[in-house]
């Protein structure tokens, strides 16, 4: 039996998918072998990355003059490599709204000088500060679009100008469209919305390839992965394979257009009921609530705790929040059918009914 | 039908470990979810790669003072990684034995002033250079233990006293057993002996922690993965699970000792056909032979060509040799089985009887 899994990464992925990679696993296509033991530059691997890629453009609508990587080491991995690759004269901006944001700017620190923009950290990171002003000398300007740990997200794209916009959306990618002209560099790691854990997109615009600083490690050199293909070593074959087939599975249900709407009408089941309970109380402001991570408490923490115990017994799992910050989170990602959020809805009614205060 | 994959990696895994993997993809061990859909924090999970990391330590006899860290990148990573975090006082020696090796060692140069103690580039990399005097002031010495693309391995392990010994041993652990006591660090990408690409094994003396360059990026700092037992970020977890497999069959085998066998018993076939063959040349000296990867050529490059195409045609694919030098090479991992290598020596002498010089 399969159970509704909220985790905020990995999490959940398409059944079918899940299926076909099952079906396929010690032969594939007929070639004798699994995707596992494919020499990555044999044609039929040569085929699945290709139209991986290919399959990842149309979804999104990356233009010609943006190069798509498939590499690994995770988001974290690209807060080094960010400031490697773009910090040309040693400066940038950050607005930090979360944790990751505040981590990526602390990485970049080792290589060049970070202003903060804003944070939101005072608050508790329950809004994304709106920032419209920027240093005109900086490199680049950082922003983590979807705050996986806080449950808020961009609503707004900041206006940086000529200065290159980068944006982390590890848990935004692939849930709406995105108009990728207005960023220079988007990455995400893939154990949210794409994959299992193990593989980073980084899409980069072609005019930002080429100035590595010098101590950057030559994997982490976007320029050297661009020409390469994304295989300047051995990629990580298997998980891009079945990142091929989540993208295959969005263009069967009719591409992120569809999926936004799906997303959002499992968000507004959750926000409806959190917005009329008098138990639970949603954390993130109105206008940063995330459509992916769905934050809320009871203010009281062995209520939470309790919530959390029984919600796993009743086949709702991992709806503890963050480490950090406690309280819940129901992460609800693409493959989170829209059934999972109805049932934990009529689950946190029953218990509301149950543990009146 | 399963073919024989004589890839250099990634490469053949074991039948079982496939067959396991897809039955319990949609629902491991009664989780209801995916080993792919886990959170790396969740209790099922943590059993997964507490068990996968005391089964490496069982077959590798790790001793207790050295980390076992499962990572990102591939061994290329590391080429980088090693001097971030060895190079206290800026100098590295390296023994070039291969293509491997030297890239190696030119990524060190970004962080400090290497020595080539020796190489055996000028021989086409047809041996190991023997050393046994290194730089009395070096941070480590650094080899590559197997040399995929060449087909050599080292005879000895270089006795540098104090100083750490570091070796890349991508494509010859788990092939037979290793005294962990003799290096410093031992690091090995997956991909040919242990799981699907995507997952880097690193074996550290904890000594040697804790002394990274400012510049290291934070996921490539082998102290910072230990203090968090390779979750700094959400690591390649199906990747672990798989490789977790491999461990366990290995461990049903009757462990490297008995791993070592049937690898010397492979190697023996083919080697002893090269050896009173008229046709195909071994290309490695003796002495340096590796049990891994088995090179050899005609002499004739349109005959090689002929040979790789028509063993593809009959099921023994990915037999070209490394684009780098041509010919042919069998790579004849733990996972091919033994009639794999006796069936490709058939179709071998079968095809010297057809091709008469």
């Amino acid at each position: 039996m399969r159970i509704y899994n909220f985790s905020a990464g990995p999490s959940m992925l398409p059944l079918p998918v899940l299926e076909q990679a099952a079906r396929e696993m010690t032969d594939y296509n007929g070639s004798g072998m699994s995707v596992m033991e494919m020499s990555h530059r044999s044609p039929v691997y040569e085929a699945i990355i290709n139209q991986t890629e290919s399959d990842f453009r149309t979804l999104l609508g990356v233009p010609e003059n943006y190069k798509v990587l498939f590499l690994q080491g995770g988001a974290t991995t690209q807060f080094s490599a960010v400031p490697l690759n773009l910090m040309k004269t040693g400066k940038a901006d950050y607005i930090v709204s979360g944790s990751f944001s505040g981590k990526a700017a602390k990485e970049a620190e080792k290589y060049g000088q970070v202003t903060v923009l804003a944070s939101s950290k005072a608050d508790n990171f329950t809004y994304v500060p709106y920032v419209d002003k920027f240093s005109p000398d900086a490199d680049y300007v950082h922003i983590c679009y979807n705050n996986t740990i806080y449950g808020t997200t961009f609503h707004y794209v900041p206006k940086t100008g000529d200065i290159p916009l980068v944006a982390d959306m590890s848990s935004y990618i692939m849930s709406q469209p995105v108009n990728v002209k207005d960023f220079g560099v988007i990455y995400a790691g893939a154990q949210k919305n794409m994959a299992p854990a193990g593989l980073t997109v980084v899409i980069v615009r072609e005019d930002l390839l080429g100035f590595a600083r010098p101590e950057t490690p030559v994997m982490l050199d976007w320029k050297i992965q661009a020409d390469n293909g994304s295989m300047y070593n051995t990629p990580p074959a298997y998980t891009i394979y079945v990142a091929g087939l989540v993208y295959k599975w969005l263009l069967g249900l009719g591409g992120l257009e569809e999926m936004k709407k799906i997303n959002e009408r499992k968000a507004k089941v959750l926000y409806d009921y959190l917005d009329q309970s008098k138990l639970f109380k949603p954390t993130a402001k109105k206008e940063n609530r995330s459509l992916m991570n769905v934050c809320f408490v009871t203010g009281d923490p062995d209520l939470d705790k309790k919530f959390c115990s029984e919600a796993a017994a009743n086949g709702f799992v991992n709806i503890k929040g963050h480490r950090s910050v406690g309280g819940m989170r129901a992460s609800i990602y693409n493959a989170m059918p829209e059934e999972g959020v109805k049932a934990l809805v009529e689950f946190m009614d029953k218990f509301e009914r149950n543990n009146k205060q």
